[in-house]
């Protein structure tokens, strides 16, 4: 069931560029750098095709070099000659960003796994790129750490797919984005000698150039492929609480974010948010009961973590105290134990599942200073009337990430226009950002000019060529030569 | 009284490019841009001279800009003039980065300091680039936060110089980097129209392109001039407890470390260090009695900053309890008032000062993996033998950052050829940094390629040109065309 995306910005959009075609030599040359068993020539739909099944490419060579050098390797030769190359990671992204879109050779980074070592003292981690996000805090979890992010994708996606992408995800309110927790990289380059440098240190601070390994945090492997990653970790938390909070005005949302930052200050982990809408689509489409009596326009999950339970509870019963008595908040609940807890996360992780129930979903994922984080779905609701189904937001309200949903029966092409590029552009009036944590990918190639000055577009393509100057990684993407 | 480095680096290292000669044609279309009162071209020694009087410059022109649109006048004709600029901020460095070599224009940020906002909901700041750290934080004290970083320059130093310096300072173990707490900046380029970008966007998360915008932090005025600034700010913590504890391992310092991080968990907020030596040069010097009556070689100043002093005081004492009865310390302190933890801070920011009364000081800022933190000390003690007065090492021994620093009663060339390159070749092949938080400028340039792929020299040649075309910004330091 490919859908939308794929018939509108693959096939149409893209023109294949006259990059060399793939020969059998190249195929033995490949072979010789990292083994028969590492080249994949056939059943390649896994690798070709991204997980929404949105996206697929045709690429007839899949490699999966086991160390940086072979990656090296790998890219001096697709230099030489003008082969074009997809790097993938967990390829758990949602806007075809780590799949071909002609015949792209895929270059996997899940074999690159040797090296792991956490630094007790200082919690630097350095690690191979290829290492699963979940495997690493199952790794970190006895010597008393956690990995800075957490995202639904965590069993899949892999750390340096994690890094290439500057993911988001629950725990960045509380340690921040990629750039708070990445140190140094390793990167193989596309060029002449497939040179791999270190960009950065292992350490926490470094003024001796440049920090130019901040640019490889997000670039979706347009400038290199990430072979090798140092960066923070964080020490566990030994006590968690979540509650959940209903109000009927998006004000007091954002009064309720404030009181929040004060008063369970250092300890808060996570201001998530769902409209009425949600708990509706996941009362109709998966049986889940909403966990306040009352129905409110608005629900706050909020979580706290921190290292003294009795320390957390008081600061969380002053803090929902707060939030009731001086009417901020109509209700609220206090997971009790991890199975209450538990449900209100269910609540939140399963909306984007519910929604799949009504037929198409158009799904966006954009960044919103907050008084305008929930305006914008008024505004589609009025614009749609009754062509969509459901017109729902859930997101990280504390980052200003909102995820609006509209559902349909089926795709409808009126639906289609009336939503984009109408939502891009509003988002970008409001000074948004029109992905806040997917990335550009395929999905979003078409708008991203919006917002942006000509010239950052411009010095973009000659970013890449510094790194890439041949534009052989990762084309028609979100820097095309 | 100008010190070696003038001596060393300014004038022998250095030669003039082939910029052209400020005419007075060009005074008159400045003055076209800013005012008459704002173009100085008397009295400029100030602006000169770094503040540690080890460099000076020859420029007989300082811009004093009040609008980005004003810099990016300047830029322009900079550019097509090919007339040579220093950006200067605060002007408060250690390097000499932030004052001409020769004669090149110096353009002061000081007086962009028109924009001033700051979202309550969400904690970001925007606001031009001329303002002084304190008074940011002294405008932001009343609504409840506080700016993500405290140096000891913070009546001097403007926050646009602490984005470009990628400032470290007192408050980095706790909220970060400057990569941490930056989400987006306006910079004006030395390009044919003088560009002015907005880079990044004042939201958390933004994943429409190339995070760019990072590449500016730490850049040292190498790329662009930074006009104005989106960042986080942090919530103002209503409890500090300050605590002293002494050890004579080295080990033990690190077993500390971690269990602050366990035990203090998300409320520690500075982890300082002092040995034995420092310790003395503030009695000799300054006569500051050391604050426990047991002498310590290794000395720790442990800071936590919360929302709720009784549960931060519980925290506080379960860590120094551990801490006393595990033996990992053998004797310490809590600072019972703001008197006596002030005593403490004095103590450990006074050390700068007690060193000059020695006579010279050859200052070292480097960061180590913490096995290393101390070992160099020992090592340097050994090699000097009684060719100095004191070797001592002070520092954030939690971000890894060692202040080593060497007195003698005079420059004496021989001490300094048995300190460099000693120093930055043995903290390189340790994998440290010669430069944790000060920068390159001019006094490390001779080093810059320590440690460093010749290809990321290379890389930082071809990125500088890619924003500053002419290589007319800031020459002769970080990169030099």
């Amino acid at each position: 069931m490919f859908k939308l995306s794929k018939r509108l910005f693959s096939t149409l959009k893209f023109k294949r560029g006259d990059f060399a075609r793939l020969v059998d030599s190249d195929i033995t040359h490949f072979e010789s750098i990292v083994g028969k068993e590492n080249v994949k020539t056939t059943e390649l739909d896994l690798y070709n095709t991204d997980w929404m099944k949105s996206f697929k490419g045709n690429s007839t060579c899949v490699l999966l070099p086991q160390t940086a050098q072979q990656v090296s390797a790998i890219l001096k030769h697709c230099f030489h000659r003008y082969l074009a190359v997809v790097p993938q990671s967990g390829n758990t992204g949602l806007v075809g960003a780590s799949v071909p879109v002609f015949d792209e050779i895929i270059l996997s980074t899940s074999k690159l796994r040797n090296n792991f070592n956490l630094d007790l003292s200082s919690g630097i981690l350095e690690c191979d790129s290829g290492f699963i996000l979940e495997e690493l805090e199952s790794r970190l979890a006895p010597q008393g750490y956690i990995m800075p992010i957490d995202l639904g994708a965590k069993g899949s996606c892999l750390i340096g797919g994690n890094v290439a992408t500057a993911a988001g995800g629950i725990r960045f309110i509380r340690y921040g984005s990629m750039h708070s927790n990445v140190l140094g990289l390793q990167v193989a380059l596309a060029d002449q000698n497939g040179t791999l440098l270190e960009l950065g240190t292992g350490l926490r601070k470094d003024n001796s150039g440049l920090h130019s390994h901040h640019l490889f945090v997000g670039s979706e492997g347009q400038l290199g492929i990430i072979t090798g990653i140092k960066m923070l970790v964080a020490p566990k938390p030994t006590s968690i609480c979540s509650m959940w909070l209903g109000t009927d005005s998006f004000e007091k949302c954002q009064k309720i974010l404030r009181e929040a930052k004060t008063k369970l200050g250092e300890v808060l982990s996570a201001f998530e948010f769902l409209d009425a809408e949600t708990l509706r689509c996941l009362k109709e489409n998966e049986n889940l009961d909403k966990p306040l009596e009352t129905a409110s326009k608005y629900n706050l999950l909020i979580e706290t973590s921190g290292s003294n339970p009795v320390h957390d509870m008081e600061k969380v019963d002053g803090f929902l105290s707060y939030c009731l008595e001086n009417e901020l908040a109509k209700d609220g609940i206090l997971a009790k134990n991890q199975t209450e807890a538990s449900y209100l996360w269910k609540l939140r992780e399963t909306a984007t599942l519910a929604l799949m129930h009504d037929g198409y979903v158009y799904k966006n994922d954009v960044s919103l200073p907050l008084k305008y984080y929930y305006e914008l779905t008024d505004v589609v609701r009025e614009r749609l009337g009754d062509k969509a189904i459901r017109v729902i937001n859930y997101g990280h309200l504390g980052d200003g990430n909102a995820h609006l949903n509209i559902t349909t029966k089926k795709f409808s092409q009126e639906v289609y226009d009336l939503l984009y590029p109408f939502i891009y552009k509003w988002v970008t009036e409001k000074g948004g950002s029109i992905s806040a944590e997917h990335g550009i990918g395929q999905l979003k190639k078409p708008y991203i000019h919006l917002g942006k000055h000509e010239k950052e577009l411009s010095l973009n393509k000659e970013l890449k060529k510094i790194f890439d100057p041949k534009g052989i990684l990762n084309p028609y993407k979100m820097i095309d030569l």
